[in-house]
């Protein structure tokens, strides 16, 4: 799928926008609108691909990657990594990066430690049973992008969850474009507890882990992000294994009270800029010299960013500096917009919170930087983009995990519930279900 | 999409394998393989459909629904039912019904009760404070399938859990085709809380749902099972809301010791393959003599079904009774096949459970029939189909709800982190975020 943006740029800087003015509603539903847009043309070569691995399994994933990462393979064992290589990215990194590495890794095991859903089950006054028994999948496939924009910090958001969970065997397949591969993207695999690595990518991943082959172990979710491709391949083989979300750009919503620097205020909206051209960063504050002093910071400091082509495009098509009139047209705006990310640069954000119902992760307080929950928090970074977190979650324990009912009735019991199923069975005309709840009524 | 499907039909009867036959594989994944398959021609009607309700809103859904429901109506009024209208269908149901649903729905109310996630947050050492917030949806959209395959009990299903998840607004879509309504589906929706009904089916209804027009609000999420169209534009407006898991005919996995009435079993079994002629009625033993038994069963009380036909064909087509060697092969068996329902018609069916990893719902003991699963023991009766209890969970107040990460560093916590964020961004060249994070070392 493409994706299509209704812009509406001011030439050379950030949108200003104030809740009173007439077009404000208009100009802000603009500036959000974000709509995935199926291509029929990469939808027909994603389904190609896919049929192909499915039909010669591991001779389709080494000419795909000999032909798209130009490789020159002949065998599976050459797209494969095994654990000794994966130990020795993470001994052979500068001490200061294996450290941090380790210390974000412990952290975020930490955090999704808190999140593991228990097994439950009660008894009824009959003796009945019911409850739900929590299990692992057995396998779960991550995707990591190669490349250049290549995340270890991805890898851990991706494989903690999945490890923590208890699934059996953890597949993680990262493309090798022209036989690049990344150090630390390996490290974080080790530390995450990855069990193998194939170097592939793109629509014959999805394929080989949805499907399996001949090497590849066919896997029951995949997760992580990736290029169109990857992203269409997931919708299609959507039902034959789980997938997460289908992300779209990233985005945060800061609201401030006037009392943060505006220096951080203004790399905070930058750190998410930075991301890609169609990233977006909103600032609401209802202290109108506050966006001004903010609109100042951005002004100085763009020019000394690394990244400032891509920032100054990202602010002038699609962020936004909006003066609001108080905390309850702010409290408005974060539930219109679930935003991913949501900071909260407030004196009293705890006073806040119950107000909120829409947003991935809620950073809360001057000090709480974004960045900090990119990397090393503890949360998942994994959020649901483009005001889906109106219905969806932050990546989690739970993602890698699934329930079973659990039903065991008394004699008692099956007699009395048999009464009731036999009515209702009969007003749906399913006599046979009737029948058989009728068959375990003791007379 | 429309569903292709092997078939190894015995004719005039079950299929009957045994684990030790040289072909058993092969007759076992034939038997299990489904497979929905997208048909262009009903995509891009589906795709017209849901651009009209977008384009045209009200207007479009009076059109559709007179043409395809072949009504005469004139307003969105005439499409609408209240509260008053839902109540007085439940009061006048004749006595045993009323209370046979109102006892089902109080119990699904009690199961789902005990499966609401709270939310939690715990303080480091530092002050910092990490957690997640729980909250509902704002509103969830119910589809009912409408005309002769109406069920209440499915209503109670979807409904409740959205319900006792808080969500704040719950609308259901119901088709009348020829202007037919069914007063238990009414009564049923009643009893679960459902705020508003709209009699709208089809791609309508759920572009409707998704998109909202002027009369019909636009929901986070859309639960509840339909015809192709209804699946196909489910799968289309996937993203643009939630969605629950695309359904596959309706199976039961048996697993009998021997010990139970055969006539029981192969009652259980018709109750499975009644739904329709995919369903799929497995029985698994290690006994022969009682599978001989059970067949015997099946022979005698087949001609007594009011849904004959439908059972021959379902069992013809789909279903088997299977002689395994023992309780290991058995549970291999149940692992493999990942059923949706699961009877465990064995004197000690505790003992199984910690070994089985993947079924959407287990009735268990000789006493509990599927089928007071299907009505009123408890458990949601929306479960896993195709072996997509691999990674997927019955229907639940978790569905309801989404959650946010929290996120409050102290100064000395973002400090800290600070240091670690900032070795991490650099090492990914994601220079504003290191700087976002900079400014909160303490010096």
């Amino acid at each position: 799928m493409t994706t299509t943006v209704s812009r509406t740029s001011t030439p050379g800087g950030i949108s200003r926008l104030v809740t009173n003015q007439a077009d404000f509603d208009t100009r802000l539903e603009a500036l959000l609108a974000w709509e995935g847009v199926s291509d029929a043309e990469v939808k027909a070569r994603v389904d190609a691909i896919i049929a192909d691995v499915r039909a010669r399994g591991d001779a389709a994933l080494i000419d795909y990657s000999n032909r798209l990462d130009r490789l020159q393979v002949t065998s599976m064992a050459e797209l494969t990594l095994d654990q000794a290589r994966l130990e020795q990215a993470y001994q052979g990194l500068p001490a200061e990066q294996r450290d941090a590495l380790t210390a974000a890794a412990e952290r975020i095991r930490l955090y999704h430690e808190r999140q593991k859903p228990e097994s439950w089950r009660y008894t009824e006054a009959d003796g009945s049973v019911l409850g739900q028994q929590v299990a692992p999948l057995d396998r779960a496939g991550i995707y990591v992008p190669g490349g250049k924009a290549t995340y270890p910090s991805s890898v851990l958001m991706n494989a903690i969850p999945a490890h923590v969970a208890g699934v059996r065997e953890i597949i993680m397949v990262v493309p090798t474009p022209d036989g690049m591969l990344n150090e630390l993207v390996l490290a974080a695999a080790y530390l995450a507890g990855v069990d193998h690595v194939f170097t592939l990518g793109g629509a014959q991943a999805v394929a080989a882990l949805a499907y399996g082959t001949e090497t590849v172990p066919r896997v029951d979710k995949i997760v992580g992000p990736g290029n169109i491709y990857v992203a269409t391949a997931k919708r299609a083989v959507f039902g034959q294994v789980g997938i997460d979300m289908i992300a779209g750009p990233s985005e945060i919503l800061v609201i401030s009270d006037g009392g943060t620097n505006p220096d951080w205020l203004a790399m905070d909206l930058f750190s998410q800029a930075e991301h890609d051209e169609d990233a977006q960063a909103i600032l609401v504050s209802w202290d109108a010299a506050h966006l001004e002093a903010v609109q100042e910071s951005i002004d100085r400091l763009l020019p000394t960013l690394e990244r400032e082509a891509i920032v100054r495009e990202s602010l002038a098509s699609r962020g936004a500096l909006i003066q609001c009139r108080d905390r309850v047209e702010a409290i408005a705006l974060i539930n219109r917009i679930a935003p991913e990310h949501l900071e909260l640069s407030l004196s009293n954000p705890d006073d806040w919170l119950p107000d909120i119902r829409h947003a991935g992760a809620i950073f809360m307080g001057r000090h709480t930087a974004e960045a900090l929950g990119d990397y090393c928090a503890g949360p998942n970074h994994v959020l649901p983009t483009s005001g889906t977190a109106r219905f969806s979650s932050p990546l989690g324990v739970y993602d890698f995990q699934k329930r079973s009912s659990i039903i065991h009735c008394s004699p008692e019991g099956a007699s009395e519930l048999g009464r009731v199923a036999s009515i209702l069975a009969r007003g749906e005309a399913l006599t046979a279900h009737a029948r058989s709840a009728e068959y375990r009524i003791e007379s």
